[in-house]
This record gives structure tokens, C-alpha cells and sequence, in this order.
């Protein structure tokens, strides 16, 4: 169960059909996963109308992995998002894999400012073993 | 962009349905979310396959919310899950249905060890105000 949870605020992004695009969005967060070498098992990604006929909606969405989530949130009337990146130790440290995953992501959405911090999920408990029937 | 993620890691969990079955984890999910009074915009959940003949697969998933999402992931040689609830102030304090949604979770699921964490996301900061064409 241990893992790297990257939690980031992502504020003063440009202008960007990234955050007004579910579509744009759910392209990016696939693509960012998989070149992070992480395992795509499905994802929902939704659109919201704008508050008002000037100001396009945000987009919203979450990619299943099989090493955990990624999910993000974005607030176009604010230029912002917020992004989580949790990615399991399945049978490796895939720390590395999140570092990646969190940098396309910053990388793509430009952010002038971010809130971040990594949280280290889990701990030691021994395994329960299967019992034979 | 204001609001509260709780983050948690749940151990010796009971053998459960909702530790190896993700039709059963979705359906707990999917209705607590609506009985906390969050808004269910779509969701995906996976089912894993054991590690052995002997042992159950776990259940991963996620529920997209108009609030932002719920995330969770069962290990159950582990007899454990990981959980997210993260719920934002889209025009009023949600930070109740949070608590409320988490509260469910706990009590559906009966873990007797928890590492749980609150973070209030977000910080204030002007709406950037849209402009006529």
C-alpha cells in the first residue's frame, strides 16, 4: 500500500483549452500517463458549462491506474486546477514514475505558481497470508 | 479552488466484498456519495485479478464528482484500502458532505487502524474576471 501522493494547486496557468476542454484534458492526462510508463485501466472525464456566456466551463476528470490515480480539476475562471498524481509501489518504487507524471502535467498546464506537497502513503504491515481451503 | 481532501490509508479491514469485489465497491461508493449530497458525474473501477489461486483480487476506482472526487483502492492481502474524499467549496462550505462521505466509507468498510490526514486545498485569490468579446 505505499505510494507517492503528489497533491499540487496549480495557479496563474495561461490561457489554454486544457482547462476548458474535457476532451483536451482527458488526452493529456492519458498520454502523460502511459509516457510516464504508468498502466491505464479507464478514466471519466467531464464538462462543465461556464458560469456565464462569457466564461467558458472547467473540466474535471480521473484516470484509473493500476499503480493508483491521477485526477484533476480545473478552474478556468480562476486560471488554476488542482492535480493529484498516487502512484502505488506495486512491485517497484514507482516514485519516479509520479515525479514524471506530476512534471508533463506542470509542464503542460504552465502554471506561474503552484502549491505542492508529497505525501508518502502506507506503511510496513506484514502480509496477510491465503489460507488453503 | 477552496477545499478539504481527506487522505487516508486504512488497515485490518474485516474480509469484506468490498475489499475484492469492484461491482460492490462501486455501489457503496456511488451511494454514499449521493447520500452525502454530492453531485455523481461518472466513475470507473477496475477488478484485479488475485496475486494466487488462494487469494481475491482488489478493487480500484474512482467516482468524478461536481465537487471534485472520490478515489479509492483495496489491497486485500493487505486487508487494507487507501482513500480519498476530496470535496470542494464550489458556492458553499462542502466540507461536511466530506466528513460525512468519508464517515461512510469507515463505517462501510470497518477498518480497525487508520492514518488519516486533512488538507484544506486552495488559497484565495481574485477571480480573473472574463471579458466581453
Amino acid at each position: 500500500m505505499k505510494g507517492l501522493h503528489i497533491f499540487a494547486d496549480l495557479y496563474n496557468c495561461p490561457d489554454s483549452v486544457l482547462l476548458t476542454s474535457a476532451d483536451e484534458l482527458r488526452t493529456l492526462c492519458m498520454a502523460a500517463c502511459r509516457r510516464a510508463g504508468l498502466t491505464v485501466l479507464g478514466e471519466h472525464f467531464f464538462q462543465f458549462d461556464g458560469f456565464d456566456s462569457l466564461q467558458a466551463g472547467g473540466a474535471t476528470g480521473a484516470v484509473v491506474l493500476a499503480e493508483s490515480h491521477l485526477a484533476i480539476h480545473t478552474w478556468p475562471e480562476r486560471s488554476g486546477a488542482t492535480l493529484d498524481v498516487y502512484v502505488c509501489n506495486v512491485t517497484a518504487d514507482n516514485s519516479g514514475k509520479a515525479e514524471k507524471l506530476y512534471e508533463a502535467m506542470i509542464t503542460a498546464l504552465r502554471p506561474a505558481d503552484v502549491l505542492v506537497d508529497r505525501v508518502w502513503r502506507g506503511r510496513d504491515l506484514p502480509v496477510v497470508q491465503a489460507k488453503a481451503a
